[in-house]
């Protein structure tokens, strides 16, 4: 694949003026390009600069609303329902993630349930501000139908990924942010142009059958729950994607399920319903941080099946993607992607990207 | 296999006698007594009588105090730090659960975390307490090293169940009730009696390769996480059994992954951590159960991949479970438990469990 670097702050700069001159207010687009800046510094590039044009088109279309601000709709000590009013999803999960830490610095935990948001971008942006405060951090959001629940055919839930963490010593931390499919239907994008076979524990046909044809899976777009097939387990991952279900839409009030709008649908409102929690560990045994390292050390350090591959914590393969970007002072993308994201600035009269 | 049955009465008459002459008192020896029969009654056969003769040692042994009760070490308006007192594992669970429960009446969630703690039965005991009170239940155990970390040979992680609940109308609910491995050892020792292979996802054998040997995946006992092998997105189940961890564990200053003795270890104290949530729905959007039953009845009603299979909702089989043994009036169990039931009543002095 061809591939040329941006320096990170000319990628903060072009998204930023992206979304400001479509109507976002500059503190909104701010937040935005934070979390689409930080999935590509981490690696998740299917999150990053390759979501903006989505977001932009969901302002140009009116079904976000770039300027709302979220508000509380009712609380207690340790929980709020917040209403997102439909702005950037960024702005409503940094609104209710602060709002959870807080409630957790008072309460112990803190629990909150909002409707009305729009996509958030990687969950982990949101859970991993609890890391700052010494907290656990949770955040949860349901999405577009493309899960197959096991036994059917046909998609009804989302992708509804769960993203946990716990802080360590030293600045070291457990990130959890994971899809509850088995794959995305990125990667099944990205075998279709390879035109290589995908794993049969990825997808279905429309008949319900798993599938290891990329045309066909791409298609079909109903992704296999985490396990894949039922007797692997693949029960257990649609069980946690209406877990998150119930947590985020069938909490909130918000759509849900099989009622949010189709992937990539524009034109009308998504109304997505999110979930955020922080949990302050000085409320339970001392030492949090300390045994949460030695665990993390004992399984870094566990004999490898493969001498070539560390056994790693969930969160490492970020880290070391965010030193490389440090190392190499700048993005990797794709030259399609940045050919693309060429015409895209022409269009909005945006000032290039510079690639190198 | 040859079966029997045995009346869910006499069931727990022989339970409770087995636990009372060996030293419990009558009501702790009803509490673990309850959580065992519930099982059984479910379809969860691992977690029933099958689990008896282990809780009978563990008294036996004096590795558990059956007459020990739990106290609370800390707690804020929503949180509490527990310590079992090395008790038994239910007595502790629904002393947490309950306060979990008052504390998400007052403050809309309430998140208790345990250490000395034992084997606490089905996870699920716990988080469907929660339903009696229009609640989300969550509930989370630690267990012994049973699971190999993505990459690594070795066991670090138990097979650290996710339990989780959410109620629906008319009685109705959602269960979700999963270990964080793809299978069981107890599958693996099925699969090893019918001398079977077993799937490719389930096992590691001692080199960290994945086995369908049965005897091997058995003496190895490293089960492989949710997802089977890195590429199929074992990473992620590895990733939750580590969160589940992270929440009982550490969070607790119990033992913890590879610090918790072998699985079946007897003469060393389990000191085990254990947490459960109560989530109060009214803090959010009003109609939760609605919303609930109506997701649950578009699920339950779609297309099926197989004709005669209907998509379920998670704790659908258990509930079919419970009817067939009231219809049946009694729980089918083999022949073979039967047996050894029968030379351990002998060896206990107790009535046997009478079968037909």
């Amino acid at each position: 694949m061809s591939t040329k670097r941006v320096r990170v702050d000319d990628v903060r700069r072009f998204m930023k003026s992206c979304l400001t001159c479509v109507g976002a207010p500059s503190n909104h687009a701010q937040q935005l390009t934070d979390v689409l800046v930080a999935a590509d510094v981490r690696g998740h590039f299917s999150h990053g600069l390759n979501r903006l044009e989505m977001y932009v088109r969901d302002i140009q279309n009116k079904t976000t609303d770039p300027s709302a601000e979220p508000t509380i709709v009712k609380e207690t000590s340790s929980t709020a329902l917040v209403n997102g009013n439909n702005g950037l999803g960024p702005v409503v999960g940094n609104f209710c993630m602060k709002l959870a830490i807080n409630k957790a610095s008072d309460a112990g935990i803190g629990w909150v349930v909002t409707k009305g948001s729009n996509h958030y971008g990687m969950a982990g942006w949101y859970s991993m501000q609890a890391l700052e405060h010494g907290m656990m951090g949770f955040s949860f959001t349901n999405t577009s139908p493309l899960m197959s629940p096991t036994r059917s055919k046909g998609a009804a839930l989302g992708t509804n990924p769960i993203s946990f963490t716990a802080p360590a010593m030293n600045g070291d931390s457990f990130v959890l942010d994971m899809s509850t499919t088995t794959s995305s239907l990125g990667k099944i994008e990205y075998a279709k142009r390879k035109q290589e076979p995908i794993p049969n524990v990825w997808a279905q046909d429309d008949e319900g059958k798993p599938t290891t044809d990329p045309e066909v899976a791409f298609k079909t777009a109903n992704l296999l729950p985490l396990g894949g097939r039922e007797e692997h387990g693949g029960y257990k991952g649609y069980g946690l994607a209406l877990m998150v279900e119930a947590l985020c839409g069938i909490s909130a009030g918000s759509h849900y399920g099989y009622k949010i709008r189709a992937w990539m649908g524009a034109g009308s409102v998504a109304n997505l319903g999110q979930c955020f929690g922080a949990i302050n560990p000085d409320c339970f045994e001392t030492g949090f941080k300390e045994r949460m390292s030695d665990m993390m050390s004992f399984l870094r350090n566990m004999p490898k099946a493969d001498v070539n591959k560390h056994v790693l914590i969930p969160g490492d393969p970020e880290r070391h993607s965010e030193q490389e970007t440090v190392k190499n002072d700048g993005i990797l993308y794709s030259t399609n992607q940045l050919l693309h994201y060429e015409l895209f600035a022409k269009e909005l009269g945006v000032e290039q990207l510079k690639s190198y």
